[in-house]
């Protein structure tokens, strides 16, 4: 059985919920496994720190929300503060070095990449960082084909911004292929 | 006869159309004065810069868009690129350091703030990098109170995260005086 929870953390205007939404559209759309996307609006999510859950599975998901998330992604310092006690021991943790400053002891395979300043300095859009996000998680683990990721971009993506949504999906299979050396 | 149009452009998820609204707003319901707050959407939106442009005046404004800005926002340097040209010469010129790499020459006194790594640095919360901002903003140039903006962020803004928004706003005043000397 296969069954993989992730949840991506961040700030509003960071792209989490969209970067879950592709990734779980991609593997149900296109990776023929289930996929489930959700995410928590209201008090939870009024503290300034964003989060939404995927589950990949090839049997039915029956509860939609990630307890032990064998993936977490924290893109600011109040997310990661916030979620960081979620991840499955052994789990990844995909964090952004700009926008986390300050990372505690913890039972995961870490990788804090200079995404956000690497996306700025090579392709200088901040709205494809989530899509860089995305890039680097799946050079971690490819819990997705980036082939699939970038046939949902097509269908959501005005198509002048396609080109640099790929750059940025490269760029974070990169930092994350040059991480894991 | 007092009349100033402010465009602010940059890209999905920085606040630009948020922080052209609460200016709007702090203007039109505490400032006493007419405002018209107005934004495409469409293929002008699609090309990746985002652009919303206010108008102040205390006369009735009978056009919403603004043709030469007296002041103009550049948060990316896409947006920055592609706006450049429109500013009233003399007019303000404000950009965020990290987002904008390369200014042109232009008639405009330019004020290039390191805001969004100032707002990381003491705040670390992007959400808040709009507000700040508007403070540089209004640093530069008193267009509205800040105390109006405040009043108007107690409106839309979560409880538990006025504080957050409010040191954001000081930060940008701070960072526009500094400036300015």
């Amino acid at each position: 059985m296969f069954r993989k929870g992730i949840v991506f953390t961040g700030s509003g205007g960071q792209g989490v919920i969209t970067a879950s939404i592709i990734m779980a559209e991609a593997a149900a759309l296109y990776g023929g496994i289930n996929a489930v996307q959700a995410q928590a609006y209201g008090p939870e999510a009024r503290g300034g720190a964003t989060r939404a859950d995927v589950i990949l599975s090839d049997e039915v998901i029956r509860y939609p929300k990630v307890i032990k998330p064998h993936v977490l992604v924290c893109l600011t310092q109040l997310a990661y503060d916030k979620y960081i006690h979620l991840i499955r021991p052994g789990g990844t943790l995909l964090t952004d070095i700009f926008h986390v400053r300050q990372l505690q002891q913890a039972d995961a395979r870490t990788f804090n990449l200079d995404m956000y300043r690497e996306v700025m300095d090579k392709i200088g859009q901040p709205i494809v960082f989530n899509i860089c996000v995305l890039g680097a998680l799946l050079g971690l683990d490819e819990l997705v084909k980036p082939e699939h990721i970038l046939k949902v971009l097509e269908t959501k993506v005005p198509k002048g911004m396609i080109e640099t949504n790929k750059q940025a999906l490269e760029l974070g299979l990169d930092l994350a292929r040059k991480a894991k050396g």
